[in-house]
Formats: C-alpha cells, sequence, structure tokens
C-alpha cells in the first residue's frame, strides 16, 4: 500500500518480475495489504503465474505524510508494521516498501532490532555523481552518532557495495569541513582516527562540495549531517528548476531555447532525482528491509525487488556481520569498543 | 591583497566607492598589503581623493589556498594579519577582505576575541532563496556548539537583519531533521526549547529542503551542519551546469536551444552563486570583519565597504551586545547560562 501510486504500480511492478522471471520457482512474493484492492488490481493482468504470489490481508495504512512515531507502533494492523512482523516471524527473508521513509525505518529497527556486532542500523543511499554514483550513509536512522557508529556505517557500505554493486575494495570518504585530518568536530576528528587504521580503502576527509564530484564510492556521516545534505540537494534541485520554468516562460527566445533543450533538461533532471536511485537501504536490523521512494514507478518496484531477492542470495546480511565481527577485534585493540 | 583578481579589482572597488562618495568626508580607506604594487593600481586613475586613502604597507600574504592555521599566525607581516590589528588597536572601524576566509575567520577570533556578552562567534552568509534572501548562521565559524550558542547565533542573526537589511522582526527557523519539535539531536531538541520560550519570531525547525524556499529569514544551524550546507549546495550547483553543458554539447538540437536560453540560464547561474551575495559576516568579535568571496569583482569590494560603513555608523555591534545581554537575562531564569 506504500508509495504515491500504490498499490496500482506496486502491483505492476510485482506482476513484471514474475513474468520475467517466469522459470524461477525459487522465490515468493507476499503482497501485504488491503486484500479487496489487491485482488482488484491482480484482475487486470492475464497469464501471470499466482503460485509465486501470495497475500497477507492488512487492514490500516500509514500515510506518506503521517510523522508520528508512537502513533505508529500501537497500529498493529498497518501493512507496513505487518510486513516487517513477516521478516521478524522468519515467514518473508526480505521486506520491499515503497512506503513512509521515517514509519518502514522506526518500525523496522524496532521490530527487527539490530544485527549481531552491529551497534546501530544505518540509512543508505545512492546519489548520483558527475563519474557514477556514491553511497551515502547514514541518511537519517540515527540523530547521534559515536566514532565507532561511523565505522560501522562504514563496513556496512563497503560490504553492500562489493557484494550488490560489484565495486572492490571501494573508496571510503568521511564526510567533514576542511580536508586536513586534523579539521572538524570531535566526532568526525575520532572517527577518522580510527577509519585510517582499518584495513580499508579509506580515502580521507571529503567535504560537501564533493559528494556529487564522485572520487569516492561511499561517504560515511551522521544521520543528522547526512539527512541535510539530502535535503538540502533535494532543495536546491527544485529551486534551480524552478528559476528556470519562471525564466523560460518570461520571453519568447527562452521559449524557443526550451523548445530545442527539454530533453537534455529531462535527462538531466532524471539523472539528479535520488528517487531514480532505488530509494534507500536499512542497513544493520535483523532483516533485509529495501525503502524505495515514495514516487516509484512498476520499474522502481521492480528493480527492489531483483535487488532484495539478490541480498538474500549473496547472504549480504551475513558478510556484513562477519565483516564487522572481524573489524571489531580491531577496534578493541584500538580500545574503541 | 585578498581574493582571485587582486589587487587590481580591490583598488577598483575602493576607487569606485571614493568617486560615489565624493563629498563624504565621514570616513578613510586604509589599504593593506604590498605598497608598490598598490601605488601601481592607484595609478591607473585619475581625479580621485587620495585624501581619503592610506596605505599600510605588509610585506606577506596569505594565499586562497592555504589551510595551516598554526603557520597563519607565526605570520606577522601578512595583509590580513596586519588589518585585524589595525582593527584590534582601534586605528580602523572595520575591515573588509576577499581574502581566504578560514584565514580571516581564525586570525579576527584569534586576534579581536569575543565581543561583551558573546559565548562564540558565527560566521553569517545570505543565501538566494525562491522569494529572496536568508541567512544561514553559522557556516563554519564553530565545530562544536552547545545549546546558548546557537540562541546566539540567532540573536546576532536577527539584529543584522533588523539593521543592515531592514526586516523587522525577522522569522526565525532552527535547521533540523523532521518538522516536530521533538526531531532533532539533543542539540537542536535543547535549542528549540530555548527558542521558543525568548521573544523572538521563532517559526520552529525547517529542514534542508526548506533552506532554498525562502519562508524563513534567519536560518540559525551549528557550524559544523551549516558548512555541510553550504559546500553540498555549491557542489549541487556546479554539477548540474556540468551535466547541462555536457548535454548541450551531445546534439544539435540542444546546442540550438542553449543559444536561446543562454541569457536565462545566465541569471539563474548569478543568482544561484552565493559569491553573489557579498560572502561571509563574522559576527560576534570585538570588530567588524566583513569577508567578501574569493571571486568578488569590484562592485562586490564596492558594496562591502558600503556595508561596513553601515555597520559603524548603525552601531551594529554594539545593539548585538545589547540584545544578547538582555536575552542572557531570560537564558539565566532558563537556567542555560
Amino acid at each position: 500500500m506504500g508509495g504515491d501510486h500504490a498499490p496500482a504500480v506496486v502491483i505492476e511492478g510485482v506482476v513484471d518480475y514474475i513474468r520475467e522471471n517466469s522459470r524461477d520457482t525459487t522465490y515468493k512474493i507476499i503482497l501485504v495489504g488491503k486484500e479487496k484492492e489487491i485482488h482488484k488490481e491482480l484482475k487486470k493482468y492475464r497469464n501471470i503465474r499466482l503460485d509465486r504470489l501470495e497475500i497477507v490481508d492488512a487492514l490500516e495504512e500509514i500515510s506518506m505524510k503521517e510523522q508520528f512515531l508512537s502513533y505508529w507502533r500501537k497500529r498493529e494492523q498497518t501493512s507496513i508494521k505487518k510486513a516487517i512482523d513477516l521478516v521478524r516471524d522468519m515467514k518473508a527473508e526480505a521486506m520491499v516498501s515503497a512506503g513512509n521513509t521515517g514509519a518502514v525505518m522506526a518500525l523496522a529497527k524496532n521490530g527487527l532490532g539490530s544485527m549481531k556486532n552491529i551497534d546501530r542500523p544505518a540509512l543508505a543511499t545512492m546519489l548520483p555523481t558527475l563519474k557514477g554514483n556514491s553511497l551515502l550513509v547514514d541518511v537519517g536512522a540515527n540523530t547521534e552518532s559515536k566514532p565507532h557508529n561511523l565505522v560501522e556505517f562504514a563496513l556496512m557500505g563497503k560490504v553492500y557495495l562489493e557484494n550488490i554493486i560489484g565495486i572492490k575494495n571501494p573508496r571510503i570518504g568521511l564526510m567533514n569541513i576542511g580536508e586536513e585530518e586534523i579539521k572538524g568536530n570531535e566526532l568526525t576528528k575520532a572517527a577518522h582516527n580510527l577509519l585510517k587504521q582499518l584495513d580499508i580503502n579509506f580515502v580521507g576527509n571529503v567535504e560537501g562540495r564533493d559528494v556529487y564530484i564522485g572520487e569516492v564510492d561511499l561517504i560515511v556521516t551522521d544521520g543528522f549531517t547526512g539527512n541535510v545534505t539530502l535535503k538540502v540537494s533535494e532543495g536546491v534541485v527544485e529551486v534551480m528548476l524552478s528559476m528556470l520554468k519562471r525564466e523560460i516562460m518570461s520571453n519568447i527566445f527562452s521559449k524557443i531555447g526550451f523548445f530545442f533543450l527539454k530533453h537534455s533538461l529531462k535527462r538531466i533532471k532524471k539523472k539528479l532525482d535520488y528517487s531514480e536511485y532505488g530509494g534507500a537501504l536499512l542497513l544493520g536490523v535483523n532483516g533485509i528491509v529495501i525503502i524505495g521512494h515514495g514516487g516509484s514507478n512498476a520499474k522502481a518496484i521492480k528493480n527492489a525487488i531483483h535487488l532484495s531477492y539478490k541480498f538474500v542470495t549473496e547472504r549480504v546480511l551475513d558478510k556484513i556481520s562477519d565483516e564487522i565481527g572481524k573489524m571489531q577485534k580491531s577496534l578493541k585493540e584500538l580500545k574503541y569498543v
């Protein structure tokens, strides 16, 4: 039921996935939501393998705008809560939602708990850069972080990039103000000191300006700064496009110009729209949780299901836990955990 | 000697200021830098009132890229250091520089000290928004802040906006993640609680996305977050323009489009370029310090001198000190200072 165009596009994405993987019998998709509405949507399609589908009825939903954690927890019948319960009870191996990010994140942290060896889960998202993409961790799962949390974020991001995206030994940067090692606040100075002693490809501090240059594969930051980074970026893109619209409508020359540049501008908008990048991953909880953007289309849903399947088959959670476990020996030697 | 085009554009700005204020005898401009170079530049102009000018020779300069504070302090002969000494020794009432922001800020904090009633100075900068401008404080004078520091930032910004920009009772927002009062980290939660109890126009939390919307006149944040906000914004604008260039060169249609849209795009670039907004103000030190952007042109220099004159005649420093003094009674009652 999650997302701006649910349940229609969610079902469409699921149907596309089933059709593309018609010979695969190693998966099952559980649709959690209002059963009647789901059936109504499914009737639009013919010739799909219903044996790959299961429906779990959920009477309520959490809207995209709701902000009240205390209220979410009380509602046992929401589709988000029920889906998380399925993962918790091992009736599902992963969860995909295009619903309210805050609600999925909070309920998943609460319902699933942290993985073994992980102190704090983190929300990760891919950002478009001039040279490809970078992963930013944490974009808001935590409001306060300690130095060893930033190390965990780095390791979780590293395992994800290596196993799911296929980037070997990813370049890891620490978001900071100023490039010198001595720059920053207490948190970043201590985290820098830890990261540089670990056996990872740590390239040092990166500044806000470097985020979209793409010289690193992974940027580690506390959840407050990461969230501000993400939202400021969205704001700048929106304002630039608004200004452009205003300018274009202001005279005949710019209208002509727009006519010719239209497709280029659309491509840029698409490239900068982080919703195109499949939303966010909640790393470090006891379960696979993929949170698509609210504006996800059918293709985004289909890709998110693909991603969750790969997460399961590549045993990414186990690998994260192993990696952190190994690293905690080093952290203990550094007297940090 | 500061800025990318010094000393030529600095002198040009000074000459323009003198010409525009030819009947005013209430000011004097002290040029601090390499005397020979200054004389050489001044010779390019005729009919300027040299009685409004004074030159203080400085043998060295700090380059725009230098990042080493410890090194700056040792060099007594740099133009930045000498200009700050003039303010400290009350031989000048204000300082304007287009030089290395970090160096001016650090040397000014160190050389001038904090104003009475101010715990921590802050760096403030104007940002362009859809509805005009907003002032962002702090953008990097401090790496760590306490709740009462954020209150100081709010009050200093308020006095500046009221007296220099002419905005009565400016709307003040607190940069946070999430709009609800209970959202955020320990710092923002405590600062929110303080700000809402003071006799100011506090409108609550704003998110990164709201920065460029322009619903508030003043956004208060810690120096780490403020610096990241500023630099991420610069990064996004740069990347968007790079992508646009790449797209434009990719085919003949977009080249035609660009031809017609050229002027619109230039206007947007100018609007979003925060260097157009006169750089930054160091609020809360014992002296007036205005730091123009490194790329300042003559007009920006002239405007910065105007601004510094207004700062002096409007007695902004005294007003800031008074305002904070008054507010500290309330803060003491709230048991925060």
